[in-house]
């Protein structure tokens, strides 16, 4: 495939009016789909959160099947990619207040997958702990809506081989990682920051918090304090690209790759796509 | 006038790539300047906002005199208008961390005078308050960028012909409204909420603050409880385009349209330009 392909609204173009609201106020959601085989994965619960997203900002629900015709066109012919959606609420004229007979505007990029390290996966990533923090709002928290200025500014704290920087709320707590969940494995059990004042609720989370349910492991939802982290048994990272990354080192404090991290993995990984991990 | 003019990268196009952070990612800032007798009005304060912006969001800053060239062409023949420019970061792929190859992609756009109400500014202005709150990051604070979510959402609250909506943030403090900053009177000295944690610091705002002072009346900037707010003298909104707005009501709460504030709009309305005002 060439580097990238776009779509917007229907259409095989890569612009968009600079009246989009997306543009003027990141007034639109977004959802980043693995593809493999050609398939789009956990597809369900990308467009139950799309769709929970737009119940919960006020626009109306994108339709699915014209949607899905369009993953169809743009992943053509692709074994493995990354599939990104933008959903706006349209266009509109200055001023917060939206234009009502407005349709939003539905965008969808093909990239390639990336080119991680293969090792990551099995031997772990260096994570950092990031300067920036989160705001804390309830209205926000758990959509993946387009306001993503922290974590550009996170992502922006360092350009070595770190994999992936950690965020804290106003209060301290871990919430998770610039563009992935975490999880810390403390005496055989989960735990994963709870969501309910930022971050975003990440599909690859739920699928973990599936899994690990039907196999038995204890999931519990709370805040974690960075002291608590860093005597945690095992720590891991999720989103839909990466799947399951190992931590093996938060700063100065090591971790193992341990039992509970692969067993996970490896549930995820048949179940999953092994190929695109 | 036509409706609306719009300019993008110094050509007179009104569309952009989909790749553009600021509809990614909310990646950019933006200014919006009242235009009177062709002239852009506050441009040095809008300037060194936007300057500002560039400086804390690390990107670099446009070029002024392009800038101004292009304000220049857009406002030909204007009297009346209202100027809104847009700085993003650039285009990219996926992914929070920005190409460092990337130019800024600059948008200008011109728009017809709004059609407030007349007595708005004599008589003043119904104000509610708003059940959505400013989230807290003192990184993000004072500077106007394109994460605009929140002022969205408090926008939607309502249709009638309320003027403006108050926000607080997670401690209940009132920071500003939707698109415009708050000035109380107490004991004929002015008081606005302090920024320092969210907000935008309106360039109105500012050219009060330096009108007031040199008018021998008091500013004071710090922590402004709803319950204060309610027992204030006289209230009044700022912003660019609207210049002051007094406010004659906050939900229940009435208030006259006093002395200080009809002085400081005087002030004002010679400084700055009556006929837009």
């Amino acid at each position: 495939m060439q580097d990238y392909r776009i779509r917007v609204n229907n259409k095989a173009v890569d612009r968009i009016s600079v009246l989009d609201r997306g543009l003027q106020y990141g007034d639109g959601l977004f959802e980043t789909v693995a593809v493999c085989k050609g398939v789009p994965l956990l597809w369900h619960r990308h467009w139950q959160r799309l769709e929970q997203g737009c119940q919960r900002l006020g626009f109306s629900v994108p339709d699915q099947g014209r949607l899905q015709n369009e993953i169809t066109i743009i992943t053509e012919g692709v074994d493995t990619g990354v599939l990104k959606l933008v959903v706006t609420r349209g266009c509109s004229h200055r001023g917060y207040a939206p234009d009502a007979n407005s349709a939003c505007n539905q965008i969808v990029y093909l990239f390639p997958w990336p080119d991680w390290p293969g090792k990551w996966r099995q031997q772990g990533v260096d994570v950092r702990l990031c300067a920036t923090r989160l705001g804390m709002n309830t209205q926000l928290a758990g959509i993946k809506h387009l306001n993503r200025m922290e974590q550009v500014l996170a992502r922006m704290e360092w350009q070595d081989e770190v994999a992936e920087g950690l965020l804290q709320d106003q209060e301290d707590n871990i919430i998770e990682a610039t563009s992935s969940n975490l999880f810390a494995v403390f005496d055989n059990q989960l735990y994963t920051p709870d969501l309910s004042r930022c971050g975003v609720a990440g599909v690859m989370r739920a699928e973990v918090m599936e899994h690990a349910s039907s196999m038995k492991i204890n999931v519990n939802i709370e805040k974690l304090s960075l002291a608590r982290l860093q005597s945690a048994d095992e720590v891991f990272l999720t989103n839909s690209i990466i799947g399951i990354w190992p931590v093996k080192r938060i700063d100065s404090t090591k971790y193992p790759v341990g039992v509970i991290t692969k067993s996970i993995q490896n549930r995820l990984g048949s179940a999953y796509c092994e190929k695109a991990l």
